[in-house]
């Protein structure tokens, strides 16, 4: 193929936030200074929409300790987007990348931007504009294929274990049952590594329900009974996404339920609603007073502070790698291939092709799943644990 | 008075656990091993409901190693209990410490478990028994009086602090707005650590509803079309404890709910009611389509590997301070003075009267919210950033 043109480049970050997903810009600021071929090198603002505006900054005037500063912090330091471009609006952004030189385009997200690289590098090669363009992944569901994990699932499952690890002790202290409700709508990563802080049986999360096994009402308070009669208390983790038997997610059912509470209200349509629901039930068949619900929400993508080191790093270096495999390919998404695991967990990167990540979802492997599909299994613990670079250790004194 | 009786000695922690309330545990436990004074340090398992089961463990055999760890875990690591002894109550407890030869007794928790002290320490002087009664003080509420601050507060406002600041973060990438629900049902001080992290008038929270200030729901909609006509969004951090200007809680009116604890406050914790409803409202009066609700829930006080320095030292502090008060005093409450703030923060400990502390409330002082009453003053940040033990870095780029 011919060499990297010399011209202008862009970067973007889309989708909802992560912790690290600004470690990954950083990443492509830091390498795009050491190619003389990159010209300047853009972010567009809020993604794509700011792409199609021109609302573009230049990346090479930030000074190296915000550099580091923007890396640490969570969410999207060049704004995000939920647009979903179809051929019309990825004309437009090929004609800006006509009209302003790019030739290099590196997009932050998950398998919708990889999705979006895919129809503009299609587009720009059939038009003949010599267009390179890169995906680099992120998501905190951790629910991209061909890659071995995805930067932002190692924080993100960081912070749910730690809140697991408080939550449980906070339980053993004031026993009684208590539901948390993780994000993860189609993929249950991020719901199992609510239980990668647990060192016994008695530690909770007791119960681990995942979008990847359709669980009746029955089945769950029966699980919730067994744990609570063995233990005097229970600490239940369920993913967003949990459906029912006939597959209709129960969030779905729960916020067009006609059910009333103990008190005769309905307070089912927001947020907190499944694990509130959860927990009503609960509280109705078993009898139990203290029965409490948490959904965490929106913190465990965007907390200052809290970043997996592991994660951090692999992210990094993931935005370098873009831009150097743009120096010698047309397009790809970058990709973490695991050398070794556990205390000696390694990888390296590659690259593979647009098309075998755009738009496709990774789901939780049976092999990471109990048997009763209310738990998880010690590959999963070995999978996950050091993505989260360590957890805190913790001590409990009382019976 | 008579010097320390040799004699055993009992510790524990009662009410909602907190970040630090082990480091103030520790700090008892090691501050006793250099009185021989104290034969056996009993820790009560379950607080006062151990005490009058006899359920003890020796604290004495607990290793170097452990101990660190503990005082880095977050919850209560003997256990706690949400009774309220009566009388009768405290006389069992009383006769279990003759039983036992207890005649040193910590105490680590809110004005409730001060006041179960002070019950107990009259008891034993009427009834001719030397008993040394102290209470350490802990709560995330900040609500103890005399005391400059409560051990506990400073790692549950690092957590709301970093929490805004990363979700103000992703509502900037992603604009819309979003209500933030906050533990602190009569004080307002951990809500007002939500805004402990911004840098200028742009950075959320932009609105902070606080118990102090009854506020009815017209304002609050009217304060959020001000602010999202201005700036694009808005990110609000609220109470759980807010009041209409009646003076009914908002979360009264929103789940009518008749279920109280022990204490007789309605339950307002484990639940998104509040923040859904305002959320609902908002929507409806706005027709704004991104406005979405998290209630932060029981992270706030027990999430693994997130304390704050400052008060993580000041806790042990404490519950040293409180064994060697025992030495010399026969019952007091430790407290904390502020010598020096900002850069220079600097306290000493100092003994209070268990009278002092017992039953008491403390609120937001008027000098800490602004007039509107929906934000904080910079001498509430002078006040409470110390506290913190310092907050991350973060940086945006967008505009």
């Amino acid at each position: 193929m011919a060499d990297a043109p010399k011209a202008n480049a862009v970067v973007s970050q889309s989708g909802g936030p992560t912790g690290v997903i600004n470690a990954s810009l950083v990443g492509v600021i830091e390498e795009a200074k050491k190619h003389p071929e990159i010209k300047t090198l853009y972010g567009a603002i809020h993604a794509v929409s700011g792409i199609v505006k021109e609302d573009f900054i230049d990346l090479s005037k930030v000074s190296n300790d915000t550099l580091d500063i923007v890396a640490a912090s969570p969410s999207s330091a060049l704004g995000s987007s939920r647009d979903k471009p179809n051929a019309e609006y990825c004309q437009k952004i090929l004609d800006v990348f006509k009209k302003q030189d790019i030739r290099y385009f590196f997009y932050i997200g998950g398998n919708d931007s990889a999705n979006t690289c895919f129809i503009i590098n299609n587009m720009a090669r059939d038009a003949g504009y010599d267009l390179r363009a890169f995906h680099v992944p992120k998501t905190i569901d951790n629910d991209l294929l061909v890659t071995d994990h995805c930067p932002g699932f190692g924080t993100a499952a960081k912070f749910v274990a730690c809140a697991l690890m408080g939550d449980d002790l906070d339980n053993r202290a004031l026993p009684g049952i208590k539901v948390d409700c993780i994000m993860g709508r189609h993929a249950g990563f991020l719901t199992a590594a609510a239980a990668l802080g647990r060192k016994s049986e008695i530690d909770g999360p007791h119960l681990v329900y995942f979008p990847e096994r359709p669980v009746s009402m029955e089945q769950i308070l029966s699980d919730v009974i067994k744990v609570y009669e063995k233990i005097g208390r229970c600490v239940i983790a369920t993913s967003e996404g949990i459906s029912d038997t006939d597959g209709v997610t129960w969030a779905q059912k729960v916020t067009q339920t006609d059910e009333h509470d103990a008190h005769g209200n309905v307070q089912l349509s927001g947020t907190g609603a499944l694990a509130d629901y959860l927990a009503m039930r609960i509280r109705a068949k078993l009898k139990v007073k203290r029965v409490r619900a948490d959904t965490f929400g929106y913190l465990q993508r965007s907390f200052a502070g809290l970043q997996s080191s592991v994660d951090a790093a692999e992210a990094r270096n993931c935005g370098a790698e873009a831009v150097k495999l743009a120096m010698t390919n047309q397009s790809g998404s970058v990709a973490i291939k695991r050398l070794a695991t556990g205390k000696d967990y390694k990888a390296e990167l590659f690259r593979t092709d647009l098309a075998n990540v755009a738009e496709k979802t990774k789901h939780m492997p049976d092999e990471f799943i109990n048997e009763a599909g209310n738990g998880i299994t010690d590959a999963f613990i070995e999978y996950a644990l050091p993505l989260t670079g360590g957890l805190p250790k913790t001590a409990y004194l009382g019976k």
